[in-house]
């Protein structure tokens, strides 16, 4: 069934407002989840929205937190997030990154103590909505291999690359493993195969089939032994910035909560608008290959799933839906 | 054979003293060809040197240029190499981006019309040994297909990243290919597979086979459309801050020359070493998977080459040596 925009924001902002967030926090919040429902990214939309209210009831998440400045040196700031919902203070913390750039050329925030930001490309978006270049990464539970090894070190510390572009923004929002094992659920559920390799088999081969890979939880690294050291330097850098806690102590804790969150924003006047869409114009000259995909740019289909669900309505699961509209 | 380090340096300072370099720039030149081959990078060492001294002597690169700041906007510096050596500007370069961090906490040098850095792993071993994390990304000729493209659109744009460590830097410097055409090359003349698929064949399929590759010019980028976004907003990313050469106008002009960098540095007193050992140590605790590989954290082979070169000599190709001996 198809939800328009407002209704999805005004039910999600509804249930925010009942279980103690306040009206700043209720609307910042509600408006990131419709906008992920909009631009058809449901896993971090509506279909999270239940998991993300269960975990401000058991106090993963504490609505009535506020992020803290704990130091500043010149154009880098570090804060403590106290958990509060992640979406908000990845919202200011990015906010406060283009405030640096504007000032300073550069700016850099380090988060430690936040929750789960939802899309990462929420706060791409963002920064390029300001103008700026747009850089930041988050650490995750450990759910990839490293390489040389079969169990689950690494996060898959998705890393967000956006700027700024006159006729809609370049967003790069990528996690380093290869498929998510929510896509590898969606995948077995509809007993298909993965159109690529997706992790390894019992016995060390890579494998197209999703619940081997759930089973043996040997997720690929994006670039095989070149994803092991993204993700792992990701997560360095995470935690030599703020000092709070990495995949490791995420692991032990046994909740992805507390984790670790760095945003850089640039900003200069000029970007050369028309040398990017130089870049663009030059990289889909290339010729079609076999599999019938057009050559997106990052960030371009995202803008044709959200002109089109701003048109039509956005199409949501039912029973989630409705499931959401009792809360 | 095996050549010391120093006999290495010394060659190829004396034969840059004879093609117009001042003794800085031939010192600091020479010391990154000999470093190269020390840690084992010889496709950006000796193998390389003349290569280099070619394009020297084709004008390509200016031995007599010496690059410029353009503009400097708070930590934001913006500088143009005048086709200087590429490894010569690299350095000046990061070492601007981290003196600009030890002032603001982070400090940015985009650089336009640059020459080749060689190793680009080589600056964020100097931004480490400099106390400051240094990110940096270099944009390269077309030489991968867009994801959904055939044709070589996007360059493999390498990217380092490198965190200080008391007992050894982590420095990851990854080009955005799964392999470099140099490796390609390398297997088929040995008539080896590649371990794992490396590009598509003519009919669009996966291969392993490095001469099928090198054929059909459809190298893999790392996790697939992943990478191919990456690499493109690498080259936006160096474009947009740069106003320099993107792949395109570098793949247009037919030479790998005058392309665009940047350098980040970030630089705070307290970069949590105990935390970053725990991170390794972490990482370390998987069981071993079914290739043999021990699990390393990015920069940790390297340091290993470096110390067992520096005490028994550096394994060079004695045809190479012996050439370059009598340039």
């Amino acid at each position: 069934m198809l939800v328009v925009y407002e209704e999805l924001q005004r039910e999600f902002e509804r249930i925010l407002l009942n279980h103690n967030f306040s009206a700043v926090k209720a609307a910042l919040c509600s408006g990131i989840f419709a906008d992920n429902s909009l631009d058809g990214v449901y896993s971090h939309g509506l279909n999270r929205f239940p998991v993300f209210l269960e975990h401000v009831k058991n106090g993963l998440v504490k609505p009535e937190a506020e992020p803290e400045i704990l130091s500043k040196n010149g154009a880098l700031a570090h804060w403590d997030g106290h958990l509060a919902p992640g979406m908000y203070s990845a919202s200011l913390a990015m906010k406060a990154a283009t405030d640096l750039a504007k000032t300073n050329g550069i700016g850099c925030v380090s988060l430690k103590n936040t929750n789960h930001w939802m899309r990462g490309g929420t706060y791409g978006w963002q920064a390029a909505d300001a103008g700026c270049i747009g850089i930041c990464f988050t650490n995750t539970i450990a759910n990839v291999p490293p390489w040389g090894g079969k169990e689950p070190r690494l996060g898959n510390n998705p890393l967000v690359i956006a700027v700024p572009k006159d006729d809609g923004h370049l967003v790069l929002d990528m996690a380093v493993s290869q498929y998510s094992y929510g896509k590898l659920q969606e995948k077995e559920l509809s007993n298909e195969m993965l159109p690529f390799p997706g992790g390894f088999d019992r016995e060390g081969k890579l494998t197209n089939d999703p619940a081997v890979i759930r089973q043996t939880q040997r997720a690929l690294p994006i670039g095989l032994w070149k994803g092991s050291g993204l993700s792992l330097m990701l997560d360095v850098l995470l935690t030599a910035l703020t000092g709070g806690k990495s995949t490791a102590e995420i692991t032990a804790s046994g909740n992805e909560s507390a984790v670790s969150q760095t945003f850089i924003a640039i900003y200069q006047p000029d970007l050369h608008q028309d040398l990017i869409r130089q870049i663009i114009a030059f990289t889909k000259t290339s010729a079609a290959d076999e599999s019938g995909e057009k050559i997106y740019y990052p960030g371009e289909k995202t803008l044709i799933n959200r002109n089109k669900n701003r048109v039509k309505g956005i199409p949501v699961n039912k029973e989630i839906w409705e499931s959401v509209c009792k809360l």
